[in-house]
């Protein structure tokens, strides 16, 4: 199974593919792809949007994922950023819509804990545990693609326990 | 000059066309489109931004506007809702800019001032004014459309303005 996760963010879009090979008796996770979209503050709005859109989708034809995992907002965030962070979003979502890619949503607690075991984990300690459990010779950086690689991770966690406790229940 | 107005909602997104015609000495509004689109709640919200997406960009294809105007947004409400919002209105700006359309924007009191004359008018001071100015006989429903049709007449009004006051200063 091979996982595109996104995380978005006003200034900085991270995105990585995941991808776990479930044919092998030992499975190990592998990171195909780790990128970022910088939304330069000189562009205007559309064509920040445009860059988001056109990146992400080009990415997702290139990689071909079985699904796309992005995070479920937090919304402790004000208003104003909401919108911006709605804005991205929103194009992110059209991009994998118009591939007709299925999504994936987890709450940020669920992805802290689905890779560092530990819902409150600091993003030092993502970072650190997704180049651990992707065996990368380096930290991602910067965080926010991290972030992406820790949600792809976080589905094909989920997506490997379900698959356990139906294996369990037959 | 044709312009085109949207006035972006989470159920509802409102849409029209509005063409002045400056080349003659009485020039009069004229709406050539009114349209919303529904957003089903029982789509899920990537299908929702795909629709969104598709209808106004074959909408702006088929009527060519000069410009694409739409409401800034009023940071008063809730964050959830400023997300959701935000997203569907990512879409409509990527839609605008896809086809290489420039993008005005205006505060929802410049509008109604511009519009109804007054900026704190209610919903169907509006409805009334956008339905007297563009000579339509009956009150364009529902509300969103009709604010669509106000933001267009507003760019309108700005830029009539705009070239009053450069002629007078020439």
């Amino acid at each position: 199974m091979r996982v595109f996760g996104i995380d978005c963010g006003t200034e900085i879009t991270g995105y990585g593919v995941v991808e776990l090979d479930d044919t092998v008796r030992d499975p190990k996770l592998r990171a195909l792809r780790i990128g970022v979209i910088r939304l330069s503050k000189s562009k205007t709005l559309p064509q920040r949007l445009i860059e988001v859109h056109a990146q992400l989708a080009a990415e997702m034809q290139e990689w071909q994922p079985d699904v796309v995992a992005i995070e479920e907002v937090f919304y402790s965030v004000n208003a104003k950023s909401a919108l911006k962070l709605g804005q991205v979003r929103g194009v992110a979502l059209l991009a994998a819509a118009q591939l007709g890619l299925p999504l994936a949503e987890y709450a940020p607690l669920k992805i802290k804990s689905s890779v560092v075991g530990y819902g409150l984990a600091k993003k030092e300690q993502v970072q650190y545990m997704v180049a651990r459990l992707l065996n990368l010779k380096e930290i991602p950086e910067p965080a926010d693609a991290a972030d992406a690689l820790a949600i792809a991770i976080c589905h094909l966690h989920t997506a490997q326990t379900l698959a356990q406790q139906n294996a369990g229940t037959k």
